[in-house]
């Protein structure tokens, strides 16, 4: 949750004041361990007068607070370190998918406050049913943050398909939507509970942007590129350059799902033939494995598949080496085009990855030129299926860390 | 030829000098028509001494000359507009390739000055030996230059492989070359005839990079974003995001001749089996059409498969066909993933795209989910088969334009 530097126009459009509340928060949010006053003028070649006015100005608006004194270590009066604040404003993440709703709150620390997921087959629901659902759980969430003390000041919503800049989904082929105007049907909600400069009251986005954004996020040790797979029924990939979302040319990228693997194979719901999520989408992988009658929500029955795997039974063993092999095929094609050397595996994906990394990096190592000198590294997800919704909610909370001064003059 | 603007650092790292240095000349370089000192100060917020002694600078160091005076509109002194110099310092580009060898001079104009190709199979013969073969064109390309009172200040090479940093070719699969140490092979050629600061003497990458840019940088109408592959008997691209080239995370992108079209197809020269270039690369297309045996020169092969396809000849039409048919099996793959809109089909694909465009459109709106209402253009090269030299040289031009003080600071 540390995108702590304000873009480099910042300086220009607004006042010194915002920069410095900005560089002050960022070093906050961005600190090993809680840095004094002095530290933070040290750090930001502010005067120390400056920095206790910024200081000021942040413990008052609640996006940070004094730690715990540090022990005494020598004379004089020990130094009261600053952190960041888990009862200021919040960011409200909720994602509609093919088998399930989720929504969740996140606070300015990056830690997930409220997490509800109702599960439910959404195909045969019209979108209008659907985000109505949707909304039910964004109330609860939005008066469980209430009695926390919790602000929320925007929601980011994930949706499985491909969405315009206005927030219309334009195509969402698993969960049959074309043209659906979400922010229009979900008008009135989420109701926030203040209004923030510089935070849109609700972000529509692909759900696989949202998860690689909150896999980004998930804490040390996540590299500064790597693709990130969501195998759902469809599987999206969020694809992150440098610390970045790469979105494409027009915010369309990452539909590794139709990735042709099998150019002459099943047809796919996209009109297509032998696409990715033909033959390693959920429903394929669980038809495999003789799961597909059993009519098990989709998180139980992958529990059940890797319990049969670990197990060894032969169908399902058969089933994960197969969607594994046309998975590996796809990641092969994206490292020789994009040579990346980190494959997450996410969503539905998470807890088969024991099962699927075998074949992916026979595939890698089959198929990229380079990888005999490149190892790629294939790992499961650090928030597998919730990944979407809680790096929505990340995202508003990034807003407020990279323009504190949004939040601080805000209309109730 | 134009990256007017000088890197953001620049300003802090360099004096101011160097800086307003860069500022005019890459105002004169983007501009419609040639400005004079008023319209250069007026344009930048330099003062007109600035702008006047800066000028003065680039005037003595033929980057600049003062175009033919604009016919007199009114009263008063015509004032003398600016271009950039085509006298003054030059770019050479080289390139191996599996069945050619070509040299070529770029001056600050963007204009090429020289451009020789050696037509020979270069897949018998030793690393040393090619590179001293094409060290023989790069002396007649100096020699060529100097009569024209050019000075050569770098050189780029092009080669159809993985390069790292320091010049090492680690892989070109066509061309059988492995771990191939190319500067040290090169030692002492190309001698240049000015070292300047900022410009190396020799940079050694991957041919379809270089293309890449020779055709960001080839005229007026070409797009900020681009997938450029180049079609030889390897088949590499280019990924262009916002007028820059996309590298990967290791500097190895591009590798589009290794993806999968046909997983469990033919078998391919790097290990792998099925991938693009066996369908698709310039062998494949030949042997399909019949000419494999034929023992033309490439590009007098394309030119007769050109003719008998322009004839409705069967055989040369199939093959087309089922090459762009995977191509496009490719292409739409990476659409599906990074969503651009332009493919440009360059190298020998350039005088082939009346046939090969049809098939690949046709796998692109089958199978990119987008596609009903996003478009994608598929279109020639611009250059053709010149471009990894031309873009090569060009490259080097690139770097004294960005940065002029190293060229006027020059050691003999």
């Amino acid at each position: 949750m540390t995108r702590p530097d304000a873009p480099p126009g910042a300086v220009r459009q607004g006042s010194l004041r915002e920069w410095n509340l900005a560089v002050v928060l960022g070093r906050i949010a961005a600190a090993d361990r809680p840095p004094s006053r002095a530290e933070l003028a040290a750090g930001t070649g502010l005067t120390r007068a400056t920095v206790s006015a910024v200081v000021e100005d942040l413990l008052a608006g609640r996006l940070v607070r004094e730690a715990e004194p540090t022990p005494r270590t020598g004379a004089g009066r020990p130094s009261r370190g600053l952190v960041l604040a888990a009862d200021g404003p919040a960011g409200l993440g909720l994602e509609v998918n093919v088998d399930y709703l989720a929504a969740c709150v996140v606070d300015l620390t990056g830690r997930v406050r409220h997490h509800t997921v109702h599960r439910a087959d959404l195909r045969p629901v019209s979108p209008a049913e659907a985000l109505a659902r949707l909304a039910g759980l964004a109330a609860r969430a939005r008066a469980d943050a209430a009695r926390q003390g919790l602000t929320l000041v925007g929601a980011a919503l994930a949706v499985p398909g491909l969405v315009d800049d206005a927030g219309l989904v334009r195509l969402a082929p698993n969960l049959g939507w074309r043209d659906v105007p979400v922010p229009a049907l979900l008008a009135g909600q989420p109701p926030l509970t203040a209004r923030v400069d510089g935070v849109p009251p609700l972000v529509v986005d692909n759900e696989a942007n949202l998860a690689a954004l909150g896999e980004l996020h998930a804490g040390p040790g996540v590299p500064a590129s790597f693709l990130h797979i969501s195998g759902e029924v469809g599987i999206g990939a969020g694809i992150v350059l440098d610390g970045s979302l790469f979105r494409g040319a027009r915010g369309w990228s990452g539909e590794i799902g139709h990735v042709p693997v099998r150019p002459e194979g099943r047809p796919c719901r996209c009109g297509g033939q032998g696409c990715l999520e033909t033959y390693a989408g959920q429903e394929a992988i669980l038809a495999a494995a003789g799961l597909a009658g059993a009519d098990l929500p989709a998180d139980t029955a992958t529990t059940r598949l890797a319990e049969l795997a670990a197990a060894d039974d032969p169908a399902a063993s058969r089933a994960l080496a197969d969607a594994g092999t046309a998975l590996g095929i796809a990641v092969a094609g994206v490292v020789n085009l994009l040579d990346l050397d980190t494959v997450v595996l996410g969503g539905g994906y998470a807890p088969l990855t024991p099962w699927l990394r075998p074949p992916v990096l026979a595939e890698v190592s089959r198929r990229v030129l380079t990888a005999a000198w490149s190892p790629v590294t294939v790992r499961p997800a650090a928030l597998g299926g919730a990944a979407a919704a809680v790096g929505g909610a990340g995202s508003v909370v990034g807003r407020i860390l990279a323009r504190p001064a949004g939040w601080l003059g805000r209309r109730p």
